[in-house]
């Protein structure tokens, strides 16, 4: 019975025409083009390359650098507007706009950090000289918000993504300015910086936007088998090149190689447990897709903050195989539980892939830290700590519970001053100005796109009927 | 009542079995099954490899070359087979010809632009030496036939797109022989050797070889929403390694870093631009998937001229976005009143993407070179000219104004030649014997390739439908 | 006639409810959950990280070893993740199962390698130190699982494959120590020791595990156009990515420069070849999507044994022609032959794609030691014998006779040793309690995946038709 009066709900979806005026069609545009001019205008004003080098040493070192760089960049790229893309996908009506929006949040997000980061750290003279390397951390800035987004993926107009983005740049541009700068969080990956303060930001605008609202699972959510494999792809491609984004920061030489071995051990083992858990958890041994696309990544999120630590290989196949495992609790519970009690809804779970994961690598930089600092045979302490320590066994005691302090304060700070912006952010998308989709047109990309009537092509609810009904009346 | 209309031509279409008269089995096979023989002949008599270093240090430095060209050349390869090749699967019925056809074209204009290039430039005492750079200037010229096929994509065997890429490969290498040796052209990126050569070349075959026919839309042209998905992905998949396209034969160092960072501005600013230009030209403000998968590439084909020109970087960004424009306007207007005017179609609208784009990027040159000349306190002058300049005013501004008119000249010569050499080829592709495709057969898989009947998969027009009054003729 | 009773067949095959006892469900979580245990105590008692570098001189070392290595090791992940993955979802109902039995046994495998290889190899005073190289080749090992795995696709529960791969790696390493080790036989792509070895041993799997059965052809057996096309898309993206797997592990400089040739030109010819010789085997010259995916890649498999040789570029061509009609021939004939003469069931035609291609690369490398030993004024001997050779004529003929001996014994183990390994296998697979499906629910993901149900998505007999057909039932 539920299911045909979920067909019938989703007939009713997709006979109703949009109407035209649910959507104002000129804000996008408006906001956007603005936005280009005042970065022409901005950049014609201060921005400027490096001078060349006069030398042929120089050159020597820029190519260096180049050739070291830029691989990994393009494998961030990929995994940024590919693999993230593509993972997104798996609502069957909507894989269109979240590739599409996935990709415009991106260029946005990384012109918008470049601008604020060139204000605040780069600008001497009057002038910001732009590199590689400052591409490069504007891009990690702009993955703040494509995780974020996640959380209300399908349910969000583009001019919300975008005023969400406008908002969360400075959010994250400031919160890691007081736990790297301020705080000397050690965190080469990005877990607390990055995956914590996204997730908790993403939360805090999702439950501020959508706040009373409990209705029942929408027909368009649910994946279909083709949706579920591009979705797949994604994670794939993701898991893949993860190694590069936790590893492109690192110091060259040895704390590089760890990082990436490190990554490649926690990936690895979280794979394996995924399924392991998956298979425990659900009914008849049967795996789930969303386990699969989001466990098998919850090893990556947690080793960022200690990949490039002198910590055993054991480690990271540890803390690998327990992002997994609390991944998946979290998707099996965790997400359902959030609904009914806080009224908090997750589309994509990023409080499984990138909020549990990320504290739980936070705890490990803790642990990593303290073991260090006891441990003075071994590995050196300038591996682990920026600011080097002398060897006396004292200040290195002293540093590590110094440190493991800064660590577990970042982790801190990044959940209360994400969580802070992301409902104020949430209150302000909540203007109907901004123009929020009707919940009875979310998840489908017509609204937004020129594209074919959805009905003709395999939705979840068989298109076969709906075209075989709709012959019915025609004939 | 048009809807209706079309779907019964669809049918039609599909109902009508392929006559297997149609397509000359044999000439296919023969025509590459000859060109390998003769390759193989043509590489044994002549081609080797270089001989082995004998000392250590060119082993390193044979080493240092491998590691610095090939990262980039598989982004190429990358590019030109998965991301190309996607993108062409628009046509809902014809991914398949349009991901095989691709591939073949890139491996036999490799092959043929290999011999071609070896007999004219590489040819020393009988022998050809053969080195990764010169399998990487191949595969240059053969981009140009990926590019061309685009206005003729669904509509031609591939027998005709053979001889089609036989007779464009050397039409390429005479008019980049004129323009980068005879004139000395400014072109990295070869916007004007490749993408503006190859849409003027691609739309003389076009008109010559479609020239009077005026029918309505073919049905199975339109996309769906997992073709239009695919293309998508193929988009994203260029958009990401294009800078490896655009830098790759840069000088190492700081022409490199700065080409690489041109084309990244460029890039980013033309995938916002596209989203405004679209949205405020379309109705109702919804986004057209071609513009997003075309326009999002303009800013990449309109930079190569200029990406390590010694220019400011808001050039690159203004470059990017009136690009993006360009190509969108392209398509909402232009491609229509050429086909109405001229009688001229362009199926995948290479005109919007690599003709105006192309003719903006080498203007911006003109540009570029004229404002270099000028200013002397900047830039050396050795950054924009390969022939360098004594730094002298006098002689850096004779060389300016020298350089621009040769850049001007050189589009002038890609666009004639181009058009020339493509009317002539479209003519010849005419002959009867090449097995041009009945237009009813055209954009369909079936025709060449052993697969299940499409008409089960979602096509455009309700698979639904088909297979409901299919059963109804069963029972 | 013959496709009505196919779709009746199909209708019971979806309609019939999977019991849940046919699946143990407890079964795979248990085996993989212990192994992940014991792989921790084994890290945690053994696997170290190499010691810091205790100066610049070293750092600067590990920095570049890091650097040349790293991207080939992410190209290699890309084809085994991704594109090996995606070549598998050939089949319409099975796309997601083997996208993910791929990505689990991959990391399964590959762990297992590392811990076997571990002992075996790197055990020195108690420890193992873990760097990129040694999970480079643990993953080299963990290919053979997934080449072997491609005999039964679809036909073995997860549980036997994880057996058989816990089974296939020992016997790798013990064949691949007596090739490489005891017999020095030269194979730097792996064409014998990967190819070949992982051909025989997963025929000799399938033999022993489906011995009598004779059935019809499976309706899901049945490629769709949208699952040929997803399944060209791996093609295309291995083929892209092969010369990094073929050269990875070479010299750099001259040996790993010629390798890259070699693998591009071998692919190149085999993609040219294999549409000719397809053309030419079927009937109405149209091309069969099963040909395409792997004849462009015989090339590759072939190549790979000489890769690195002293040899002329039209070797490398010839081979590459040559592999790609094996292949093809060997889709066209041979398979059937083997099922119908044998009983032998070989799911993706691995015996075309890795066995007749392994044997004939094999045979090249016996041609290509013989005709360098030969040849005294050319190539130094040193760049084909590790061995090396002090110039003079006689022993390097000696040398020549005795080393093609051991490229000819090479292949003779590695046939033998997979055969007898693969065929053990199989029976100790066939053991009721690892739950092989029986034949009726095999080829379809829900049996091991929560999802929708693919009756809905558009499968090999059409949707619409079941559709419509649950349409009236409940009308």
């Amino acid at each position: 019975m539920r299911v045909r009066s979920q067909r019938l709900h989703m007939l009713c979806y997709t006979m109703m025409a949009v109407p035209s005026s649910t959507y104002p069609r000129h804000l996008l545009p408006l906001f956007l083009g603005l936005f280009q001019g005042a970065l022409l205008l901005f950049f014609a004003l201060f921005v400027i390359y490096e001078e060349p080098s006069a030398q042929a040493e120089d050159t020597n070192l820029v190519a260096k650098q180049v050739y070291r760089t830029f691989p990994f960049f393009q494998d961030i790229q990929v995994m940024l507007v590919v693999g993230l893309g593509l993972l997104l996908t798996f609502l069957p009506r909507y894989g269109f706009s979240a590739l599409t929006h996935n990709f415009l949040l991106l260029n946005f997000s990384m012109q918008w950090a470049l601008v604020l980061q060139g204000l605040l750290h780069h600008f001497h003279h009057g002038q910001i000289h732009l590199d590689l390397h400052k591409l490069l951390i504007s891009e990690f800035a702009a993955v703040t918000v494509l995780i974020s987004v996640g959380a209300i993926l399908g349910r969000a107009s583009p001019c919300q993504l975008l005023i969400m983005a406008t908002c969360e740049i400075p959010s994250y541009l400031a919160s890691e300015w007081v736990i790297v700068t301020c705080l000397g969080v050690l965190d080469v990956g990005g877990t607390i910086t990055i995956h914590v303060f996204s997730c908790y930001f993403g939360l805090g605008v999702s439950k501020a936007l959508f706040k009373a609202t409990q209705q029942p699972l929408h027909p368009k959510k649910t994946p279909t088998t083709s949706s579920d494999l591009m979705s797949l792809v994604g994670t794939l491609i993701l898991w893949v090149f993860w190694p590069s984004f936790v590893a492109v920061l690192c110091q060259p030489g040895d704390a590089q190689h760890r990082a990436i071995l490190n990554t490649l051990l926690a990936m690895s083992a979280g794979a394996i447990t995924t399924v392991v858990a998956s298979s425990l958890l659900e009914r008849d041994g049967k795996l789930s897709p969303g386990h699969l696309q989001n466990g098998s990544l919850a090893g990556g999120v947690a080793i960022g903050v200690v990949a490039d630590m002198a910590m055993p290989p054991v480690a990271a196949l540890a803390l690998g195989s327990l992002s997994a495992v609390v991944c998946v609790l979290g998707f099996r519970f965790l997400t359902a539980l959030l609904r009914r009690k806080l009224a908090l809804h997750d589309q994509c779970g990023i409080h499984n892939l990138h909020g549990l994961p990320g504290i739980l690598g936070a705890a490990a930089s803790v642990a990593a830290v303290l073991v260090a600092s006891e441990d003075t045979s071994g590995s050196q302490p300038s591996q682990l700590s920026p600011a080097g320590g002398n060897g006396s066994e004292v200040v290195q005691g002293r540093w590590g519970g110094r440190q493991a302090l800064c660590q577990a304060a970042g982790l801190a700070v990044a959940i209360g001053a994400s969580l802070l912006a992301g409902l104020l952010t949430g209150a302000a998308l909540g203007l109907p100005c901004l123009a929020r989709p009707p919940e009875r047109l979310c998840f489908d990309d017509s609204l937004y796109f020129k594209i074919q009537d959805q009905a003709e092509s395999p939705g979840p609810d068989s298109s076969a009927e709906e075209g075989a009904l709709a012959l019915k009346e025609q004939v």
